[in-house]
């Protein structure tokens, strides 16, 4: 069957599904079925989320949950996750109920400036580069105006613009280096907007004065924001006295915390694990992050980037003991929006808002944070008391038990007899076989 | 309104989501009625769908799109991609449709080992700990015989384990590190379960023979998988002619492939660009991760660990000309999962495994690899010819006139007027009142 097809974009979504169906699937009307009973039947609803991309079959269900008890800041939330991983939303739970009765966590953004750059060649006298650029500056970010003027009424718009010589890294090689506010915007539409129209001045301003570069050629490669924001972080942070940081029986705090920080040690000196501790943290974080209408690559890319800042990947959190208190915290950068995007445009976005109280970037970056620290801690917590499995595993049995079709009352007693048997699919197998009711 | 809760856990979701509605909502009725209205009216797929987590209310919809069009090794791929940023699906078709008259994609699988450490504390002579560790290696390993029997049947299981004395890092620190395969599986209930197992037959060993140790106490910190696979590698790539070299009218294919080049230089050398040059990458790979039912943050965490390996963050992908013939290639770390997890239980995972012919994680591999290339390809080729905006700018005026309530006609004639007018909110809101229709 040739699967290679011309124009499919511009066929009607019924016309894509049966080509689709036709040409991939062994069974095509099975194939449209399954798609179709993932359709809104609010037609209405489902036209509005098929114009979030190209070429949309249907709905990819992701789970929202939901965690209570919060405490931020001395303000309570029941925070919402979108996440198809078992036990994220579990342990963020465990965690803000942990820490609720132990003060709470504390959170405080320190900056929020986004960075863009306009990526070009030079191949004559830098010195006098320098002074056009001097000379032109404010007609270079003048040409901005007609994005700029909304975004400034909000107490945003650009912030800096300097010229940075890199010809020591690629021959010729210069960039306009700019930092924004963006308000209560991601902006990435706004910063490319103002760096395109930036680096056309740039063009224009070169041809027209090239005697004032002694004829110097200048050529634009590109102009775009950068997911790199290492001026735009938030803290959040939990303490409590050791003598109260019990995590179960048979443990002392003084144990537990020495355990605790002897696992954020180890992240910080060795990649292995800093990897997987802050993939854990990006559990608590992404979670909030699709559950608002945020874009979740830009926030990872610009994360781990971060995570190795010093030249070495190492850990985002810190944990240690001062004055016989145990203290824990993280500190990462968070590029977010409350308004554009997929915010007003996907309903259970602004519903996800409306529970968290419709807070502005400043907070919804404070909040995030704290998911991604409650992430991180209920993690090591597992980790250095029972190991990780012993959570794992409980959901792993009922992905395994609905694999096999389960029934409610098989579930049931399942659950009973894998409390002291090791769970594999061999022997959920067996033990379903022997309870077939 | 008192947003604390005791037991939310155990409340039914109808409970959960009446408790939620009285205590976070102005209108308690419509914010129940909205999660209500993203209920599949299948209530045995619903039920499914809520037991992938904990506290799940209803269904977070992600658009499931495809890109057609893909020629990988030879053979016709159409991609499904399930994200929620627009443009990036198009970017993908179009990326698919340039090479796929060029020769179509390259990829291979370099090796798919995977990582596993066990981290401990020993105070004694780490000469003891080195032969103490040679003699009971082979007893270490057997303790995960009860896990491994079916992975090594399936080609898995260990493939090595070594004792690293990292106490120059922290002092006292050791580690077990392991290498793991896990054939179709991505594992990590897999590596975990050994890793767990043989940590606590390591503790039961130097209990028993605390005199081979001389006494040293030997006290483990945590066991656990690593998302750091440098050795678990992906490349795609892909070449043709600079003569062929043609993105659109007005361009020789050796401007822009020179173009393209100086492009992914600059993101080898400034980190500023790395990050978003990556992060494009990553919109690619991502989408059909989460297509496919695996785990985005595992991946964002291995990539961009793997992009910072030598010191200092960098581009993941290479550009060159070698015998007039454009190169580019891209090499990543992917720790997929064709088996267990969400594969067998997501019943639209399904689907997209079939769209892809079921392929097995080699396959899967170098599918999403090509799917990062590809975006790679397509970012690049809109920032250096056209600017990144012209094509967002396109989705970003639906998104605008959705969020505006226009017509189907409004917005007809908003596309005709828009492609010689800048977009603005504001613009769209005056053209809007203008053709009231």
């Amino acid at each position: 069957m040739d699967k290679r097809i011309e124009g499919f974009s511009k066929l009607t979504k019924a016309e894509k599904i049966n080509w689709i169906a036709q040409t991939h699937f062994k069974n095509p009307d099975k194939a449209k079925s399954i798609l179709a009973s993932y359709w809104n039947v609010n037609s209405e609803l489902q036209n509005k989320h098929d114009e979030f991309i190209e070429n949309t079959l249907t709905n990819f269900y992701m789970p929202l949950g939901v965690a209570p008890n919060f405490k931020i800041n001395g303000a309570i939330y029941t925070i919402p996750m979108v996440i198809e991983e078992s036990s994220v939303v579990a342990a963020a739970s465990n965690a803000a109920k942990f820490w609720q009765s132990r003060g709470g966590f504390k959170a405080e953004v320190l900056d929020t400036l986004k960075v863009g750059q306009v990526h070009f060649l030079f191949n004559g006298d830098s010195s006098l580069l320098h002074s056009f650029f001097e000379k032109n500056k404010q007609e270079l970010i003048e040409a901005t105006n007609a994005f700029s003027k909304n975004m400034k009424r909000r107490g945003g718009g650009i912030q800096s613009i300097t010229l940075n010589d890199k010809s020591s890294l690629i021959p010729n090689y210069f960039q306009l280096h700019l930092h924004f506010k963006t308000a209560d915007a991601m902006g990435a539409n706004f910063i490319n907007s103002c760096l395109e129209s930036i680096a056309s001045k740039l063009k224009e301003l070169a041809r027209q004065k090239h005697k004032d570069l002694n004829e110097g050629k200048l050529e634009v490669v590109m102009s775009i924001l950068s997911n790199y924001v290492p001026e735009c972080l938030v803290r959040a942070s939990v303490q409590c006295p050791i003598t109260e940081f019990i995590p179960e029986k048979g443990w002392t705090g003084e144990a537990f915390a020495q355990k605790m920080i002897q696992a954020v040690e180890i992240a910080h000196k060795e990649p292995y694990r800093a990897v997987t501790h802050n993939k854990g943290i990006m559990n608590g974080i992404d979670a909030v992050v699709v559950a608002t209408g945020n874009d979740f690559r830009a926030i990872e890319a610009g994360v781990h980037a971060y995570a190795s800042k010093n030249g070495s990947y190492t850990s985002l959190s810190n944990a240690f003991i001062k004055n016989d208190v145990f203290h824990m915290e993280l500190v990462l950068p968070l590029a977010l929006g409350t308004v554009g995007g997929l915010t007003k445009l996907h309903p259970l976005v602004q519903w996800n808002m409306e529970l968290l109280g419709n807070p502005d970037t400043k907070t919804l970056m404070k909040i995030i944070a704290v998911a991604g620290l409650a992430q991180n801690f209920a993690a090591l917590k597992s980790l250095v008391t029972s190991g990780i499995q012993r959570g794992h595993m409980k959901m792993h049995l009922l992905n395994i038990l609905n694999q096999m079709e389960a029934s409610q009352n098989q579930k049931k007693i399942a659950f009973e007899y894998f409390k002291n048997h090791t769970v594999s699919v061999k022997a959920v197998g067996a033990f379903l076989k022997k309870n077939s009711l």
